[in-house]
């Protein structure tokens, strides 16, 4: 495999290496994975995440297992292995099925390591266009709130929702974003505000609990976010709280965005129904914990509950920006009918 | 003053105490305060905090300083300084002003002193009043979300929205009750869940972004909350967090519940417009503290909105549960007017 190389993910003399986005923004420490096996737990303990960049590490991963010489039983077991990963996000089988899809109709090892490379260079190129198509979504001076973390480190280009945003403000529009902390692993709070910085942005931090007055006061103009698995329908599932946020945007009356490549949808999908939702360990509710250090705030004895994301049907979505274009909720589906 | 003694506030030999409920649950640690300074810092930093229990904590640490000498000037002073040491919750400025009134009338301490007493004293009849008005709104098996902490550490007596919750649990019902966390300062997370598991009551502690999809799963069945200030005509002031949990109980049809004493209704508020919110220092946004520990997760350049309260429309509350009776939004407003 040829040396790949993104803020996040990188490729080089047959090593694969991930940014651990747990340690962010405290610490910039890359870990590596030489094996099946380290790849699914740096997925699993969100080392690498976001949907698009857990697609395109575990198609390295695989490639690189291919390099290693795995054989075609081992391949198999290998892409199961990755998919189970991260139940929820459809990117991680997109990319894996890809990969094996390739194999079966050429047989040539190479060919599958040549589609991991592609993947990689494809998931760059969407998010340009997707920031090309909805940069133009966001007015000068306007105010727009973000949850959780789509921007470069979820992708390997310029991200999504936060790519857009990114877009916006190098266009001279001076947005100012709101950052939804995103308990309870606080993905806004330390990666997009960190991002944010990085950029010159303006933002301010907030609880999540705190978008619904904002909205109230009329000081979010837009809502831009990602999406984990895009049903047929349009219905999606996204990091948890964004189903909140899209209640409250149609109450408020205030558009809602939905920000993706086309490898998010999945077709065999039909609703949000037939998506699987991720539950986490209770810990995670019970405290925080990260590059920062560790606290546990709650009483031992205390249960949790801790869904990793939650489903927006489509009807609460203003329009999904995709590589493709923007399309309402109407217009998705009879695209995905097409 | 007599002695007086509840879960969270004790006056007793010329000493006033209160517990620190920033350290809970981690530690039960009991501070002293011996002047209007110490109450103020007590009451600005947290270790008390609930609107009632502030109330009473502010009318005994003037009556305090009253047995202590103060001379009129002074209680004016020392008056004032209490009333500002938190602006939102307007049970403080009841107590005090009731005080106020008292040595107005009489020009004597020993009734001042007395009044406080009674305060402290009522503040408990009253919450035995709330719960019986409110314990029949929960049936048997019931899920119920609840967020901050409204139990017998804010009051001195049973407490009031989860008073009503554990009067429920004691008469055999069996209420499961989600607990929101509340971020920033996590009295959820903290101090709810640990009075559930003082009481034995079952519950899970949820991240507040989580209570929508629970919301859409129709898991809860009910919420009960308190408040801080509740305006003449029903809007109210409450822990940022209430007014998203109210759009969202709207819009899946969940019955809302806002508990209060009469105390917290301030009659010179016309709506929750004239309500000032409180904000509080940024850094409780950009990480979490308490007897826990210290952890700050955010970059330190990152700017924060830090909000202590919301306000909620009255037409968002299903009905309120007061000392005197359960009233719905309309049935409140001519209570008011009468």
């Amino acid at each position: 495999m040829k040396t790949l190389i993104s803020a996040a993910l990188k490729f080089e003399h047959g090593k694969l290496w991930a940014l651990n986005q747990q340690a962010l923004p405290q610490q910039q420490e890359w870990v590596c994975s030489n094996s099946i096996e380290d790849m699914c737990d740096i997925i699993r303990s969100l080392k690498v995440r976001g949907a698009p960049l857990i697609g395109v590490a575990a198609a390295l991963a695989l490639a690189q297992y291919v390099e290693q010489g795995a054989n075609d039983a081992e391949i198999q077991i290998a892409a199961q292995q990755l998919k189970s990963a991260r139940p929820t996000a459809f990117n991680l089988a997109h990319c894996v099925d890809r990969l094996l899809e390739v194999y079966a109709n050429t047989q040539d090892k190479a060919a599958l390591v040549q589609e991991a490379e592609a993947i990689f260079a494809e998931d760059k190129a969407l998010c340009h266009k997707i920031v090309q198509n909805g940069a133009p979504l966001i007015k000068a001076n306007e105010r727009v709130l973000t949850h959780c973390n789509t921007g470069e480190l979820v992708t390997t280009g310029t991200g999504t929702a936060l790519g857009i945003i990114i877009q916006a403000h190098q266009q001279g529009k001076k947005p100012h974003v709101y950052v939804d902390e995103t308990r309870p692993l606080l993905q806004g709070g330390r990666i997009t505000a960190w991002e944010c910085v990085q950029q010159g942005i303006s933002h301010q931090i907030i609880c999540d609990n705190m978008a619904a007055s904002l909205m109230r006061a009329r000081k979010i103009d837009k809502i831009f976010l990602g999406a984990d698995r895009i049903a047929a329908n349009g219905d999606f599932a996204n990091k948890i709280g964004t189903y909140s946020l899209a209640v409250l945007a149609h109450y408020h009356k205030i558009p809602f965005y939905v920000v993706a490549p086309y490898t998010t949808i999945d077709q065999n999908c039909e609703t949000g129904n037939d998506i699987h939702i991720e539950e986490r360990d209770p810990a995670e509710v019970k405290g925080a914990f990260g590059g920062f250090g560790q606290v546990m705030w709650s009483p031992k004895e205390s249960p949790a509950y801790n869904p990793a994301f939650d489903v927006t049907p489509a009807e609460l979505v203003t329009a999904f920006v995709l590589d493709s274009g923007v399309y309402s909720s109407n217009e998705f589906k009879n695209l995905e009918k097409a």
